[in-house]
């Protein structure tokens, strides 16, 4: 069996001892006769799952009773539309500070229904970083304050977050589990599953119980967080398959020694290919380095023509995913949690080979 | 390895022959060296899958390039809100058929958002039939006219479709590509995967082209079935594994035939439960005869106390899922397209020994 050196953005690498599992429990789950994918979301042993998988997280990020954890369908993406829908009362305003891609998203969909104040926007420097404390411009009645802990095209993350009167809330897909978070500086976290927790189709909410309370009846049942938190997530069917890969990606973590041990590697595996970035004026980075990301690692060289060089050589060496995103081009390395160090480590040695032969 | 006998309602049974190949390919998909669930979503290794997804729902259904075919998230539950959201424009109204659980849960969600005539219910005779056409009390200027096709819970379906003038919406989710269908009787048909296409946390929905275009710019982003069409399901990540799964049934059923071979297995297993029902008075079932689902079939026996004495007893015999749903008690065998013959011949064989032995 091959497997390639993955730094795809998202749907990205899973943790192979957690593919091996689910594959050798796929036609029979813990001798019950049936896949997970063909168990009732209502019996006990699904339930022993979803339990199994709130627990992981609520141990891994160290999540108090003050909270629930939500495993809904629909991404990040379904989130920029609960948010507003539910937690920005009709008639007040929403903070909303503007990293990249993924901010703006959340944005343009928070002001289709209604008042959205973008407290900074890093538009003008081409997200090259994230705001200072002093730059936010915040409004003093703000329902809430959103921000995108790490920007997976631009590659920059928020290193210590914003203190704010108004409850916080952060979109963290593409970091979630890579670093410790004081969850309770949050009212709400939110997460795709498909970077550093499962397959897509599957994102975590983890909001404060009291905010539930706040959604006008004029909002639809499905979308109010109240109806899911009240259902422990089963409303309708989740997505179970999905529940079972986090389970498994959680214990894999514990398995680490919990998400200050990843860290860890996560750092040192940044660390090696910032380092060939910073060594030489043949690569650069567009990000300052206070706000450089762990997870998405993103560089220039000189020219376009010698990326594009760097890319097909890249691809044919079976370093996959490198192509910087569409929107900004140039060089993108995602090393999400599963991403081992190997395959960080013989990427960083191409990098220098191929340096080395331009040279 | 043991494989139980599966009448789960859903999530549920599926083929074995699409487990195996998921099993084969879960660590390296085609030889590209990942899974099916480490692909980029952008890749044309992952839009070849959702292609042949796509193009397997059009071929067994016969969908023409009128219609589009979307895979979105949320399951069944989230269209009972994007529904009314996009094609019942402020003011107007919409008729809902109420022929029982899951009708009742669209039009609950229905009447949050705006105007909604119930054309009939079936409520007062414990949901055991399907109206007859002249029973329809439709509104001249309704929106749409939305029904179930198959219940579920209540184990009933329609034979045939209602003629109306407005555009005609089913939920399909536990019959869909069990029997022939003329997607051109209906503007728009939406299904939760988790009966008889593949896992949960994915609906699929069949939507005329033209009505995309109804939504109000108040819809949020993400709601509108615009957004979703206009990018090819790929606005946000789709549920790559899901998508994938979908391929795989797509390509079993079409090599037992397609939907009007797997229609005359489904009428077989269905018929092979119902004539032991109807052998005797030890058994009866709550649903009229030209109601019956074949998907999901609903029996009692005399009394509460014999039924848990089956259902026990059927469980040590490693029949799983038969205990009716809890809103509404009894027994219920959901046997969809993967539910195998052997499975319902040996429940109806066990129906049998239990029925002589309490003689």
């Amino acid at each position: 069996m091959m497997r390639i050196h993955n730094f795809n953005a998202g749907p990205a690498a899973m943790p192979l001892s957690v593919l091996e599992r689910a594959q050798s429990e796929l036609l029979d789950l813990g001798g019950f006769g049936m896949s997970v994918m063909e168990m009732s979301h209502r019996s006990k042993e699904f339930q022993a799952i979803i339990d199994a998988a709130e627990k992981g997280i609520r141990r891994l990020m160290g999540v108090s009773d003050e909270y629930a954890v939500l495993f809904l369908q629909g991404g990040a993406s379904l989130q920029f539309a609960m948010l507003p829908l539910n937690l920005r009362r009709p008639g007040k305003s929403a903070d909303y500070v503007d990293t990249g891609s993924w901010a703006s998203k959340a944005i343009k969909e928070a002001k289709i229904t209604g008042n959205t104040n973008i407290a900074w926007s890093g538009k003008a420097e081409n997200y090259s970083r994230v705001p200072k404390p002093n730059e936010l411009k915040l409004l003093p009645e703000a329902e809430y304050l959103h921000i995108c802990t790490n920007e997976t095209i631009g590659g920059i993350r928020w290193m210590q977050f914003p203190e704010t009167d108004a409850p916080l809330i952060a979109d963290m897909s593409s970091e979630i589990l890579s670093r410790p978070v004081d969850v309770n500086k949050f009212a709400l976290i939110y997460a795709g599953a498909q970077k550093n927790l499962g397959p897509s189709g599957l994102a975590i909410v983890i909001i404060r119980k009291d905010l539930v309370e706040r959604a006008p009846e004029t909002v639809p049942i499905f979308l109010r967080y109240s109806t899911h938190m009240a259902d422990g997530s089963m409303y309708n069917t989740p997505n179970t398959w999905g529940i079972y890969m986090v389970k498994l990606t959680c214990e894999w973590i514990e398995s680490l020694g919990g998400v200050a041990a990843i860290q860890k590697i996560n750092e040192k595996k940044a660390g090696m290919l910032y380092e060939v970035i910073d060594s030489s004026g043949f690569w650069h980075s567009p990000v300052e380095k206070d706000s450089r990301s762990i997870m998405n690692i993103v560089w220039r060289l000189q020219n376009e023509a010698l990326e594009e060089q760097f890319l097909a050589q890249a691809k044919h060496m079976g370093f996959v995913g490198l192509k910087g995103h569409r929107s900004v081009g140039g060089i993108r390395a995602s090393i999400y949690n599963a991403v081992p160090l190997e395959s960080v480590d013989a990427l960083a040695s191409f990098m220098k080979d191929f340096e080395r032969k331009q040279g």
